[in-house]
């Protein structure tokens, strides 16, 4: 007699039963992946086969749960996660050229990476430096975009810090915490992870996630953020409180943290100290709203243009220096100005003169100057090394001395309790299929940051 | 009938009675004064006039006593104390010509100076560099030395923190405790009695306080230690335990201190660091010690000499590099060697090549570059602000920024500790009469210090 299958029934010496005489049921397999996207969170499912139990039996679960309690299923088969195909990603194909919104595929996330949906982005000068490729060996077709706030849609192998509707900030340089800068109190200069302007692809297998047709399209600082759906190292990822508005901290993701830690972390000035600012951009302003918060009693704006001096009231400005105004280098009128010269000097633009301006205007035995604007390649600083042995200090500093995933979180926060103003640095807000217009405000030097609704 | 004086009264209108009828005895004036020079102290006596008695019932008290408890009488008349006439101090009459032992009259203290009986005195590079005066204004015929200990003789006038007797390290920059350097917390610059090649009298009267047969020889740095007896701004002073041998501790007024806190107070290694010392002369082996004594795992010295390799193992010493050596500049050979560059790197020659080579071998995120060596005046430091961009740090330190009066006694007690070794720096001890075999011995390049016995 032929032996008949019986449904929900398995072969009993497969059941590991327990000394009471119970047996645990134990999640086997992912047979389906499905996802439910919201305004403001990605909700992943997955539909799992038991133990004991056949495929028709298997249920629907959240993902998020299931990566908690049962992580290794998604070691096993990470592939299965189909590609994204969908218009939304703001492609630059030529140096200079507007961008255009295409369809792009975008591959699922390999071994630590993260596939994140991005909500919000914004557009930050070094956008602009890259896709103008002035001087630079040209690396296009390009998704540029770093500013950004996003939410987890799915992770590769080996992610276990990140889940499915994690809320993230993306940095563009990251922090593998297992090199010897991560494992330094005082360094953010991930050697895995830090900032590579040419390369144009995952540093895993030294592929782009991006496609249109099957031509790939290349990364930009590993995030890419000009991009519904984006492919991003999880080192590269700052999980933040889910409770604070992407469209609000996103541009906490480099610019204005840059600034900010210029001065907190690195410049340091203390209750009622003189600060001077160079450069009142969107990071030097910053470094002004840093200097306000530690207590600085006077703070100096020193910019070219005389423009900048009423919008820097807002961010603590009590005076202002042009150096157009003055024949005498401006470092020497700071000094006249201050009684022998600033507490601290936080330096924005990167332009080689006033670095050294910079540095030359603080006080002796206990002033620093904090280098943060990124130079031309063949500049040089030069200075008198008595100006140094006069006990003054001078430091450098990158990404504001903020390390990307152990210390963002806490910028946020800094916003949540209400000790960081954010909004005052966003002046536009325009749809993601306006992202032209976020280039000519930037290029006409319009405002300090333009957010772009990716929904939109 | 004509009134007859009786001794021994006071008019009874003049007594100041108490309720309970008894009247307080007062020293009203100091008639003498006297002392008694020891091998290791001098302890002075004055004759002192009371309230209600005359001039014949003075009492001669001790100095010191008189100071703690009736300090208004040594405001009144300092200048009753008389210039002292002895042999004694080696004059530098022109440059680099051997210096000579004359008697020279040295005037009391006025304002806020003190008398110090020199012990001992060591000889130091800058005093050499100042006797060549290759180069400078020449300001002779000048009384060089200031690196020393000795005990406080007498004290001029607003002078409350030190007595006759107090034992003292005489420093070349001072620290007046009022000026906005000396209230900070970081700088040892004072405005006040900030080191002072060019000026060779005392900052109260603009006089010297040295002459023969009435003609000024000028004073050095404010110590001029070179001199049995010398005059000192108080705030030049550092009160010391008197239980420390002045043999030994009088090196840790200048040289030793310099390296030490070049080190342990800014460039501050973390144990198990690297760190480089560049020039291994005295100071360069102060910042050597302090390098050991912070824990550093290696410690590298670079000298164009390799004989010095030996010595420096004595204090710490693990790599040696001589530029010499090798065809590529020296921070590129103490980036391979250490993977990447040294945590700390302090420069202890005041060459402008080595400078850079500091500063350039240290580590990206958290190297930090310490300048200790005084260059010439010409000298420009010159880097790419890109080395500044990746996280390193440039210092320059003034005596280890140690301030003289509120620091240096604790360097003293770490000696005291044993914390500290101090006799590995002496190599050479000799009558201060042999004066000019101590420059010899520096001009050739033999040891470390040489220590001069005041009373031999």
């Amino acid at each position: 007699m032929a032996e008949i299958p019986l449904r929900d029934t398995v072969p009993l010496e497969a059941i590991q039963l327990e000394s009471d005489l119970t047996y645990e049921e134990k999640p086997v397999k992912i047979l389906e992946y499905a996802s439910r996207v919201t305004r403001s969170m990605v909700i992943k499912f997955c539909k799992v086969q038991w133990s004991h139990h056949t495929e028709d039996e298997a249920t629907w679960e959240r993902e998020e749960d299931l990566r908690k309690d049962h992580s290794h299923l998604f070691l096993a088969n990470p592939n299965l996660e189909g590609e994204i195909h969908l218009k939304g990603a703001a492609g630059a194909w030529e140096a200079g050229k507007p961008l255009s919104i295409e369809e792009v595929e975008v591959a699922p996330p390999q071994a630590m990476e993260v596939r994140v949906k991005i909500l919000y982005t914004a557009l930050c000068h070094t956008d602009v430096y890259f896709w103008e490729a002035k001087g630079q060996t040209p690396v296009f077709p390009r998704i540029l975009g770093h500013e950004a706030g996003g939410i987890v849609e799915s992770v590769g192998e080996g992610v276990t810090e990140l889940v499915p509707g994690d809320h993230v900030l993306p940095v563009f340089t990251g922090e593998c915490k297992d090199c010897a800068h991560c494992k330094s109190e005082e360094s953010n200069l991930c050697d895995l992870l830090r900032i590579n302007v040419d390369r144009g692809v995952m540093i895993g297998d030294g592929q782009s996630r991006f496609t249109i047709n099957g031509k790939p399209i290349f990364h930009f600082v590993g995030t890419s953020t000009f991009s519904e759906y984006t492919v991003i190292h999880v080192g590269c990822l700052a999980k933040i409180n889910p409770e604070a508005p992407l469209d609000k901290v996103c541009v906490l993701s480099c610019g204005i943290s840059t600034g900010l830690g210029a001065t907190l972390n690195v410049a340091k000035p203390k209750k009622g100290s003189t600060v001077a600012i160079f450069g009142l951009g969107a990071v030097g302003l910053a470094a002004m709203e840093g200097a306000k918060m530690a207590g600085a009693a006077r703070i100096i704006g020193v910019d070219l243009n005389p423009a900048k001096y009423e919008q820097a009231k807002k961010f603590g400005c009590t005076d202002f220096v042009n150096p157009k105004d003055h024949t005498k280098p401006v470092q020497e009128v700071l000094v006249e100005m201050t009684n022998g010269g600033v507490d601290r000097a936080v330096e924005c633009t990167g332009h080689i003169d006033a670095m050294i301006a910079a540095f030359e205007c603080v006080h002796d035995g206990w002033g620093v100057a904090v280098l943060v604007g990124v130079p031309h390649k063949e500049a040089v600083f030069k200075t008198s090394p008595m100006n140094l042995l006069n006990e003054r200090t001078l430091k450098g500093t990158f990404f504001g001395n903020y390390k990307p995933r152990t210390d963002l979180p806490e910028v946020v926060e800094m916003y949540m309790r209400k000790e960081l103003d954010v909004e005052k640095f966003i002046t536009h807000s325009v749809p993601f299929s306006q992202i032209n217009t976020a280039f000519d405000l930037m290029l006409k030097g319009e405002g300090l940051r333009c957010v772009m609704r990716m929904d939109e």
